[in-house]
């Protein structure tokens, strides 16, 4: 086990109703003024947002709206963030949505009490040295980004999308999270969150560093959990228990308690990113449900242990005298799952057949370089050739 | 699942030489005056205390000593611990031991603001509003206090053994781990400390709360990764693999990640506090060894599920057709599980074969009323009788 810090300081604050806390929340946390983020306008139709301001009001905070924010977050959005927020000066910024409301939120947060672009901080330039608070309001699990400290966002003019992680600094001081506010999620994207949220584990559960029985119990048991409550929030959408078990998942599946004292790999993420990259419409967990799999093709072929472990623990195969064939039977019945809630697998399916696989990976090796991962390492070539092998 | 908070904000900081980490982390918490908790002197002995006070000094701070602190630890020590921080005035309280130096902390960390006896706290009479910050070096996993906001104290006055439970309040700031700090521990303690971290749990674990499958998993996946690993520490007691997955498994025992979302039932901690009130020479985990499978067995006659489901999950039982049968298997195993470590399974075995069995349960009904649990209510002569058959 490798030394590590573990320092999850965001007050989860769970169950029906909570975002009626939104108002008593901020006010604790010292608030005076917030600035409320949102997407495209399904938090204003579904009546949320005014529940949350009215909480907001009522325990006598100023707010202002700052909507707009998009699937793949964009810079220039965050930059607008940046600006208002000068012009502003919130001193809590909320918000109410998914992954990229809550990316946008750190990006801003970050951007504040910098002088320069905020980009410079995802490209690695400098660090941020101080940062406005967020707070979030949940509505789609999935990024897990309401427990951690990182932040995604797209450069389109670059074709980057590159993340940035500061969990002593980027971590919500609260997220609330009702399990209602998914009830409404359409299918499609009840299924991204489920493959990004599982992508989470696996990256921290495939590693080779040794002797990490507590965090593999976790990895494990939270995966089980995940495909275990899949089928019931698609069968019934209103399920509250399954929704429940599914939006603590994607709180737990990233805010560490899966990955400490180990080496994790992030590899499929980075692939990923390089394809929504290049066309934002793909939606990034599912591009995961085609990469992971892909990924792991690749990886047993050269580490099949831990594909063969996560075959048996997770997927209840029955081990065969080789391991390598243990592991595949792991990666089918993993690809059976996505098909089964509706997750492409494949490139076409996923709806990327027009995206150069090789300028994907070229982009890759400007951002990582020659070769990518830990659990294996992976030259460009070879990730080419398992992106083909899903074309 | 039911509506919950989740609030974990202590820094962890895991590995090995991690306590020459303590001065810096002080100084980030804003200490100026450190006053340092410890017990009988085996910290003084081994050298770690200097090795703390170096960093202390290395970091610019004052400190001053306070020992002396011993198991079970007592309120009488807690008054004279605030009378000295009310002279003294330290503005960060630092533990170097175990759970009984940390929950003493905690107490005199609550007591310092208040006017009246801090022994009111534990009593219920009036609740704490502030505390002094509150940090650790762990050298005994077992009780989880470096991550709870949790502290027991007993009372030899009045035979009372009470809890006092503030999560917003007593949690540590942060807490240094080394797993080779543990090395030089005895077998006992280390088993000991074992068997209350399993009972930390459990204690969640048995519930009625339904569909509570994230943190089912998570209990479940930690009692395998304690039972595995807990042959090693006692065959090689520097083991730091082995130490380093029980060190880490005593703080997710106890910092609520098992816990959230479920009624918890406690009644086990509650019997086995009256036990070691009356003599404070027993040890709390080897308490817990005897009552935990009593409570069991009575627990199995009224409610076999949840036992049943622990016997195949945690101890691979193959499930019969008779749920009461698979459950009376899962208890022979756990008995079985702490005679290895060697743990006592009967109060003769525990040395507390002079304990008033009747007056225990008096003072349990003292405390909590004519019926104690949730998993299964057991009325105060269940309680008796349940002692009785592991007499």
């Amino acid at each position: 086990m490798n030394n590590f810090v573990y320092y999850s300081p965001t007050e989860f604050v769970f169950g029906r109703d909570t975002e009626s806390q939104a108002g008593e929340l901020a006010k604790k946390y010292g608030a005076k003024k917030v600035m409320i983020f949102f997407g495209k306008g399904s938090v204003v139709r579904s009546g949320l947002l005014k529940r949350v301001e009215d909480s907001l009001s009522k325990a006598g905070l100023e707010f202002f709206e700052f909507g707009g924010i998009q699937a793949n977050p964009l810079i220039d959005k965050a930059r607008e963030g940046v600006e208002v927020a000068k012009k502003e000066n919130p001193d809590m910024l909320m918000a109410v949505g998914g992954g990229s409301v809550i990316d946008t939120a750190k990006a801003v947060a970050a951007g504040y009490y910098y002088d320069g672009d905020v980009w410079d901080f995802y490209l690695g330039k400098c660090k941020p040295e101080k940062a406005l608070k967020v707070s979030v309001v949940l509505t789609i699990p999935a990024a897990g980004s309401e427990g951690s400290g990182n932040s995604v966002i797209t450069n389109m003019q670059t074709n980057k999308k590159l993340g940035l992680r500061m969990p002593l600094l980027l971590r919500p001081v609260f997220s609330i999270m009702n399990p209602e506010l998914t009830y409404t999620l359409p299918p499609y994207q009840t299924a991204c969150g489920i493959s990004d949220m599982m992508a989470h584990i696996m990256e921290r559960y495939f590693t080779n560093t040794k002797d990490v029985f507590v965090t593999d119990e976790f990895c494990e048991g939270l995966l089980r959990a995940i495909i275990k409550e899949s089928p019931k929030v698609f069968a019934n959408p209103e399920d509250y228990e399954a929704r429940a078990n599914i939006m603590w998942a994607g709180t737990m599946a990233h805010n560490d308690v899966c990955g400490v004292g180990r080496e994790e790999d992030w590899t499929s993420h980075g692939i990923e990113h390089e394809l929504s990259a290049i066309d934002d419409t793909i939606a990034h967990g599912a591009g995961l449900a085609v990469v992971f799999p892909a990924f792991l093709d690749a990886a047993l072929q050269k580490n099949p242990s831990k594909v063969a472990q996560f075959a048996v623990k997770v997927f209840g195969v029955q081990p065969k005298a080789n391991e390598t064939e243990t592991a595949k039977e792991g990666v089918a019945k993993l690809r059976a799952f996505f098909k089964s809630i509706g997750m492409p697998v494949t490139l076409t399916e996923l709806g990327a057949e027009h995206v150069s696989i090789d300028e994907a990976v070229e982009h890759l090796r400007a951002n990582r370089g020659d070769s990518i991962g830990f659990y294996v390492q992976l030259t460009m070539e070879e990730v080419k050739d398992l992106l083909r092998a899903v074309k």
